[in-house]
């Protein structure tokens, strides 16, 4: 059913962009679409149906599981060409996700076609997919709102382990496995776990730096639940806060307040990130908030939409089920940095926060 | 030393495909050329040396950390073109890798450079930086071995959880968490953990199947090390041992030491899967051996070359520092299947097996 209704869902959208197929080859996607994880396959998502295209590794699973018929092939775009000249004579414009398919399957994709009728149309679509699941489903709410919770648990576990002399690795390293234990399906991406001045560096990574005291802790982790990612940020302080960072935890606090305020469907998204930029540049912090405010979260760790006040998306407004994360930071460079992020899914009314732990500034000693 | 050795082998290959540079834009390449994990971010490869371009998440951190010149950018292509036409003025071929950049980053490549000169030719390859990555360096190869003995120890310690009742995901859990003890950087894949009739399908994962007397166990595993990945694959058996499966066990060893009987530099690809592929057909399962003889294995589980008796790969002879594996399997569906995984490494001589465990059939008591 839930396959069906998803296919329906595309089915509208390929009308209105006046395509009769969408040609699908990439794995989160392919996973959206059908429930199977293949590292390989194709499907054509038609205006009838769909079919499903797999190699010989995946053949007896995908007739276990697929909710589509599936077909056995060792050259996908020569048999994608034979079932569209055969079983889908009525395609005359067929869509291609033009983010996700790699120049070179372009090639091969058009001269298969080519060969079949020269008045087959490709057509070039920015993600159709990842359009629809920028708004999530009941079911998907659910099971981010379990991420979320799993990644607030991680979140509690983490600052359990911060002693004198253990190194970022370790932190993260332990974390993963308490997420593990807890049946996680594994990290939504490499735990940033950054002390003192490594904080400064948005995307750092976790490395050898010992924890000392006075040292600003930053930790930005997130765990996959269930095929469902969650993401959070806090920043904490090792025995003793710095002062100049503590200065900026409340101007970023307040920063990520004031976006939340406007967490509503019909909100436009540039009107969002704004609220939080302009006041961290009213403090004068402007040039050290050097990334966007948020993204979508769910099958994968960045998804749409993109909260940011940029073309397109600054005049795209917020919807119900959309599930995104408002992240404002600030970096001092070679000193530390602070950034506040909370996932929320927009309701009817508002929002609901999944990422229920204290933004304020907390001393672990 | 490292990446400027690296560059200049790209270097080389460029000039054979009389290209002056190359526009680099994946995680994985870029990894291999600077040594610095982005998930976004572009580098300019040319015939006099490199530029780094990331945005503002990674600029102080690249600024610490990148081999080559680092520039601040929030539109990558629009930042390349203006390099191009002040810096790089002599680049009139700028080739880029058509497997991995989307036929939207190359529209938009091709307008940006279109807008600075109409001279300038955008040349599609073939994925020049993995070519370069199939010959392994010294101390790749070291990394890579020390990946492979981690993962046979993984191995030893999923035999040691197979107890009657255990489901296919609680050995994966418990397996990935004993390397994350031992300082694994994650999951080369998912692991493949399948009880009896599962062991049928080459690409299942771990599912909720409880472990009984008499199952036939197929254990496909891999682990990242320092980002190097291991796999191997072996099949035991629980208390008891399946005739039918022992029948293909005995064939599935035999085929596999005729291929690696084979490997060393110069013999062609194409003549090593057909040594285990032509056996198996003579056994009489030649239809039953659904897949690739092997692959390549690197920074990416699956790297080339492809070992696969098909074009391009069948007229291309190992090469001294290849790291491969050989995997032959026989699967009948509905009932089980053996595949035995080792990965070597191409020595002057023959080969070096990474994958030190016994591929007879072992029964676990």
């Amino acid at each position: 059913m839930k396959y069906e209704q998803r296919l329906k869902k595309l089915q509208r959208l390929l009308k209105e962009k006046k395509c009769d197929a969408l040609y699908v080859d990439d794995a989160v996607n392919l996973f959206y679409l059908t429930g199977i994880q293949l590292s390989a396959g194709v499907l054509l998502a038609h205006a009838k149906g769909a079919f499903l295209l797999v190699d010989g590794r995946y053949i007896e699973m995908c007739k276990k599981l697929s909710p589509f018929p599936v077909i056995l092939t060792n050259q996908f775009m020569k048999s994608l060409a034979e079932l569209i000249s055969n079983e889908c004579k009525f395609i005359s414009r067929l869509a291609f996700n033009s983010e996700n398919t790699s120049y070179k399957s372009y090639l091969l994709l058009e001269k298969c076609l080519a060969e079949i009728s020269s008045k087959l149309e490709l057509v070039a679509l920015d993600n159709p997919v990842k359009q629809l699941r920028s708004i999530k489903d009941k079911n998907e709410i659910a099971l981010l709102r379990d991420a979320a919770a799993l990644g607030s648990k991680g979140f509690d576990y983490a600052c359990q382990c911060l002693k004198e002399g253990i190194t970022e690795v370790e932190v993260a390293s332990e974390l993963e496995i308490f997420w593990k234990r807890l049946g996680s399906k594994g990290l939504a991406f490499d735990p940033i776990i950054a002390f003192g001045s490594n904080s400064s560096m948005p995307h750092y990574r976790a490395g050898d730096a010992k924890l000392k005291k006075g040292d600003t802790v930053l930790i930005d982790i997130g765990v996959n639940f269930e095929h469902y990612n969650s993401d959070m940020t806090r920043v904490v302080y090792f025995k003793k806060a710095d002062p100049k960072i503590l200065e900026i935890h409340e101007i970023v606090e307040k920063a990520q307040a004031k976006a939340l305020a406007l967490c509503r469907p019909g909100v436009l998204i540039g009107d969002i990130d704004r609220a939080a930029r302009e006041f961290i540049q009213k403090k004068g912090f402007g040039e050290y908030f050097n990334h966007g405010l948020g993204h979508g979260v769910g099958l994968e760790i960045h998804e749409w939409p993109v909260i940011k006040n940029i073309d397109p998306w600054k005049e795209i407004p917020l919807e119900e089920g959309m599930v995104i994360t408002i992240e404002p930071g600030i970096y001092l460079p070679n000193h530390g940095g602070v950034r506040i992020e909370n996932t929320v899914v927009i309701t009817k009314e508002g929002y609901e926060d999944f990422t229920k732990r204290n933004t304020k500034p907390v001393v672990i000693n």
